[in-house]
């Protein structure tokens, strides 16, 4: 317990992001237990996968903090990573807080808003990079770190309770390309100042070593770019600008014009455009006029790293874009890390282009690709740099975080705390305590409903997935007769042996003699009978199929 | 074309295996075009996940030789891995040729030929290691190779039109612990006496060096298990017997009794007993007396490395195993790869592990995985020994077998052919020619059923996945008026803004609109009342949820 139950303290609770990847959303609440101010540090999504059939958009439920937006102060972004960003406009309108970002992040927040037709109602402060929000107890300052994004943020939030430094996403690279290296400066004065409690991302702390530095990154690129002789596309996340400038450099150093290919690089060069970036760089070309150059002048940089079916590098791939096409002879760059999950779709594209006699070349292969995320020895640093007290891991799975915790008790934190999302954390001298466990589910965007996982769509849909559906109707009279029917259909399931007539007969046999061996007592209960029916639907279907198809059972009611 | 279209020719085809990972099935014939003795050679599953649900196991369609099966003279297993063997339970009906194995593989057939009520039907032929197997025109020597499974076994196939080494799943480990080394004298001589063509394992052709030797991981296996002192747990491939016995070993060596878990586990070391191991080991102990002992007196020898959510390690972590619990300070070691499309679910059982305080250790952070399937370096011995005349690239994916034959290029093989499943390659001293192309689909184990891939009811079960489904029935009479109806059910969907019941008011009124403004000349043409109420319903629902569900229509039609 604490010392006392009313006394203003500081809590930490996070709702996405401590337990999986991505969909970040962070809480720091200040005053006293069940009246705090709070405010929300990052609102990402993640994405679905063959898992989650329907399901493109998973985000973190953010009840907890919408029941309470009236002591929301602000939202406050990091970086403009989806993980970090890609729930506001969808979460917005349930919280209405206003919401804080530096120039790229917020130009390409804006992007979103106005698709969403938001841009009029949300209050979007910008701050510049090392600026200062300032939201009732919680003073903000901004630490410029090095990521695989311009503008990645460290927060410095200082409470009457005592300093928090809220990492965000980070790695320590001596030459991000775009921006300036990691402010050690800034780090140090603050550990020295007193680190209450470092919040921190945790992706890469199962590697040992260090992520390593664009600089290769582009050394190697303009190599690389330099051996080939046919087309060259690179396929990159179109939010790592300094890769795009890399691979816009590796193209002028080999004489060659760029062409950008997927509607993410269209709009990530117009936010980095929007910070003054790609001033001087020559004007890309487009794919028409990419289409008429000699091939060795030629580089594409695509969209589609991670074998995503609609991205442009799938679509050029399949022979299914308008423009760009590629041959034997040519090369792709995959110039990206394989995300979990994304082998065998990543591996499929990669087959594809093989087969089509193009060369395809991976981070394996050569130095194309660096993490943006801390490996051990920058987890170390930062941790000498900062010297918290108490260590929180964030951003990882649960695996990551336990090993995380480990290193920071090996760097002499003397509290450290692996949080679930909805642990509420209250932070102090005294160390980590967890003070509540609030709700902290997803949602899903399943097609244009925002819905709890938990509702139970996808688990019904799973369920047809596995075993297909029988869909049965017939129409009953007051005495218990079958009028009508029973009528009934297939749907996803194979044909039997004794082939599909046969088996919607003796399905139809089985709810005809259910309706005939009815107790006199259910005549005229519709809901009864479909309840009878369903029953034997379901123990005739296994027999046929080995396997149990949903059912569904429409009993009309006639005089 | 060839000289003659009527004079005997030698023609390899794989029907799987080339272009996908897993499920070989490779032909070879000889005779005349269309008139050729035919011998198969392996004939393997391999396995669904989240992309084909319901179901789990796929195999290669044998329909062209099953067409041909008075012509088949044999089917020659080379080593007992599913992706080898795992089909000859269920398509051997089709073929009714004679199967012949060495002593392992064949107890493993045997094993699923009774499973299967098939063991009094098949001639199984045992074959010794090195042995002979005279089949019409092909004089077939086994040659014993290494590979992760005892005897695996290359296949020198002598045809009067040349001699084919058909390698089988290999690597080359100078201490395969199990089995003798590479037999590189057999490879040498055969070499020299001329090999037409080398049908040959694609594996890990991406790969430099060599795979590496099972006496390292035995050495680390032994190494640190001497570190734990609480109970250890080893995942890994049941049929890697060596492997097994160097976890037995490791525990033997660091005063652990051996606890098998996981059905798989006890049939593989049947069959390794079969063939005369683990005759000196200490006799397991069962899981009740495993659960008695201290904990650093156990060693758990466990299935389900993969993540499977049956098997053994999974159910443990789950909690939900009957007798083997693991708790804080106990380690699981995973002496197994990744195999790509696996990580989520492999993740998720480490997430499970580190989270109730169990260490997790990988073939990352110690060697304590070696692959069974033939490096670069490998490859490049192979066909220094074997000097083929023709390089045909099977077992791997596209990218694989591309690589594969550039690989053999550089090895001055003077052909080669990256075969797709269902090309017929005639092998000559004039090369491979692609002389046809037959059918090489997939078959799927759908519940009780083996459909064709094409069938059409995964895509169905796809589609009710992503969308749902919307079923819907009213009865009609003669004069087109709706008497019941229309009910509606939905399954799948999430409740959408307006809620559930409005949204089933409209898809109702919908239907009945639909009838009601029915031109006259359709009363009582069923079909083509459902027709309109189908267009109608699939109408209305994308606006209320975003999304095409499956739409069901049954109209009972009344007089």
């Amino acid at each position: 317990m604490s010392a006392s139950a009313t006394a203003d303290r500081l809590v930490f609770v996070p709702l996405g992001g401590s337990g999986e990847i991505g969909m970040n959303l962070n809480l720091y609440g200040y005053g006293p237990p069940g009246r705090e101010k709070w405010i929300i540090v990052d609102l990402g999504v993640t994405f679905g996968d063959a898992t989650t059939p329907g399901v493109e958009v998973i985000m973190p439920d953010p009840a907890f903090i919408a029941e309470r937006a009236d002591d929301l102060l602000g939202i406050v972004l990091t970086h403009a990573h989806e993980d970090h960003m890609g729930a506001v406009a969808a979460l917005w309108p349930r919280l209405k807080a206003p919401v804080y970002a530096t120039p790229f992040t917020a130009y390409l927040v804006r992007d979103r808003l106005e698709e969403a037709g938001l841009a009029d109602q949300v209050v979007l402060r910008e701050v510049p990079l090392n600026g200062h929000v300032s939201l009732g107890p919680f003073e903000i300052d901004l630490v410029t770190l090095t990521h695989s994004i311009p503008e990645p943020n460290g927060l410095l939030i200082d409470t009457p309770a005592g300093l928090v430094l809220h990492t965000g996403d980070w790695k320590i690279d001596p030459d991000p390309l775009i921006g300036e290296a990691t402010d050690a400066q800034a780090l140090r004065k603050a550990g020295e100042r007193g680190i209450l409690a470092m919040v921190c991302d945790s992706t890469n702390v199962l590697t040992e070593g260090e992520a390593g530095s664009e600089l290769g990154v582009r050394d190697e690129l303009i190599r690389l770019v330099g051996e080939q002789s046919g087309r060259v596309a690179i396929a990159a996340f179109a939010s790592n600008v300094a890769r795009l400038q890399s691979a816009v450099q590796a193209a002028e150093a080999n004489g060659r014009s760029v062409c950008l290919v997927g509607r993410s690089m269209h709009r990530m060069i117009g936010a980095a455009r929007h910070i003054g970036l790609f001033a001087d760089a020559r004007p890309f070309i487009d794919e028409e006029e990419a289409a008429r150059l000699p091939r060795a002048r030629v580089l594409y940089l695509c969209t589609g790293s991670q074998g995503e079916p609609r991205a442009a590098l799938s679509r050029i791939a399949a022979g299914m874009h308008r423009h760009v096409k590629l041959s034997p002879g040519d090369t792709v760059l995959f110039s990206s890390r394989v995300i979990p999950g994304n082998e065998k779709a990543i591996f499929a594209l990669q087959n594809q282009l093989a087969s089509q006699g193009v060369a395809v070349i991976g981070e394996k292969d050569r130095h194309i690709h660096v993490s943006g995320h801390p490996c051990r020895d920058e987890l170390r640093q930062m941790y000498a740099w900062a010297r918290p007290h108490i260590a929180i891991p964030v951003h990882g799975e649960r695996r990551h975080l336990i090993a995380h915790a480990r290193l920071a008790r090996e760097m002499q934190v003397a509290h450290g705390f692996a949080p679930r999302n909805g642990d509420m954390i209250a932070l102090s001298q005294d160390g980590a305590e967890l003070v509540d466990e609030v709700p902290a589910g997803r949602l899903y965007r399943d097609g244009s409903v925002l819905s709890p996982a938990e509702g139970g769509a996808l688990r019904e849909r799973k369920k047809l997935a596995f075993g297909g559906s029988v869909s049965i109707a017939l129409a009953v009279n007051q005495a218990g007769q079958v009028v009508s029917g029973p009528e009934a259909n297939l749907y996803g399931l194979p044909e039997p042996e004794q082939g599909f007539d046969a088996a919607v007969e003796t399905l139809c046999e089985a709810a005809h003699n259910a309706v005939q061996a009815m107790p006199r007592h259910l005549r005229g209960d519709d809901r009864a009978i479909e309840d009878l029916v369903l029953r034997a639907v379901r123990r005739a279907a296994p027999p046929i199929w080995g396997k149990r198809p949903h059912v569904d059972v429409i009993v009309l009611p006639l005089d």
